[in-house]
């Protein structure tokens, strides 16, 4: 169960301020969760969403101090940046980063929640496109929709997934399921406190690529 | 006509070795090809084609003499990697280069010659998809194909693209396509002397991704 443990994230503070450097240390180990899906087509998402963590850990790395946690870093920005905040900097790069990771997190969800076609019990297609329709389809334009479509194909079957997901150590699929769930507490919580930092600092931005 | 002249490539030599020096230089101004495209679509093309520029470059940068020409380069490496070769090192990543370089000489051989779809004469979807069929589908998979087809959907129509290449400098069509028949004479024989090198080495693979 390596995996998911390992990168089990810090319990939200009563403040819901975000440590800057926590946050980027739990995420880092997400990127290799796209080599679970197991295909090359991956990669391109792989990237992407690496290429957010370097961006948002240059700013970070800048002055530590400055951008100790993730709301400041929007703050600091903003004042910063002007007119062209939030499509910019670090606080662009959050707000994609938060797509790929609201993904993951409903990805998991589905199938801790047994969500399943009944008709191909061993597919995830079902819960990967419930994950993209919630978190993704509306910031993508219908090139990208399509071509999400042709690599769902590439997903793999539930129980090599979830095989990958404890690393192909020998363990019950309920006890995978279990510790999805557990990691999901900590993991939904620091989500839903980005989107909601996004909202109240009116920095979402609903263009499309 | 910045773009394509700044990249025009060497002459070939009587005894067909390329310069590895000369090679990287001139390919290292086509990655930028892909932004002509003018959709981020392209990105992970344009991002694979970088990577196995950036592993010949590491190679050569490694012992400049050793591996002062491409036959070299794979002469060595046959002998260090044994049974691993040719899919490994430099070699692996020119094997698909010279695929990426094909596909775009085949592109612009095939707008130079105005072959065009009479039905819709301002998209160029039926010379990429030449150059796709012909320099790349037989090495993709079913679900890769399927996303070239959603991704060609996101090419340029034939103005703009001949006006990219120019880099929006004001060139009469003709000038243009004039300029691209020059630039693929040293073009067409490098690339033609990279697949003829691969063959006499017997250094092809046919593996799908
Ligand atoms: C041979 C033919 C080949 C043809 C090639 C076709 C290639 C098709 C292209 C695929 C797209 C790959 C996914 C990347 C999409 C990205 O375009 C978007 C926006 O990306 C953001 O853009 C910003 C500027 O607008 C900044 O640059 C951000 O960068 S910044 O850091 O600089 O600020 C950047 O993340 N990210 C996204 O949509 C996020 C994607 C997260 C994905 C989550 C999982 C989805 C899983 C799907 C499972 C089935
Ligand atoms: C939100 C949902 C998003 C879903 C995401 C879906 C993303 C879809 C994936 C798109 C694929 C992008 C293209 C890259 C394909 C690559 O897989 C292949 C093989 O790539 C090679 O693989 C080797 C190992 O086998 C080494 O790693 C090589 O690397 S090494 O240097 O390490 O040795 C590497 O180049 N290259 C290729 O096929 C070459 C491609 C050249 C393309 C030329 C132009 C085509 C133009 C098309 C115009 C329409």
């Amino acid at each position: 169960m390596a995996l998911l443990l390992d990168q089990q994230f810090a319990p939200m503070p009563d403040n819901n301020e975000i440590a800057t450097k926590t946050f980027l240390e739990s995420v880092s180990h997400l990127p290799p969760f796209f080599d679970c899906l197991g295909s090359k087509v991956f990669a391109p998402i792989k990237a992407d969403i690496n290429g957010n963590i370097t961006k948002i850990k240059a700013v970070y790395d800048s002055d530590p101090v400055k951008y100790e946690t993730l709301q400041q870093i929007l703050l600091i920005e903003k004042s910063i940046y002007g007119s062209e905040w939030p499509k910019v900097g670090a606080t662009l790069a959050l707000m994609w980063l938060k797509r790929g990771l609201r993904f993951i997190q409903i990805l998991l969800q589905s199938l801790a929640d047994g969500e399943r076609d009944e008709d191909n019990p061993n597919l995830i297609r079902i819960n990967i496109t419930k994950a993209y329709d919630q978190a993704l389809k509306r910031y993508h334009g219908w090139i990208v929709q399509k071509v999400f479509k042709a690599a769902l194909f590439a997903a793999p079957c539930r129980s090599d997934f979830l095989k990958a997901l404890t690393k192909d150590q020998e363990v019950a699929e309920e006890d995978c399921l279990e510790k999805i769930h557990q990691f999901l507490i900590n993991f939904t919580a620091t989500v839903d406190a980005i989107y909601e930092m996004y909202s109240i600092m009116n920095a979402e931005l609903d263009y499309l690529v």
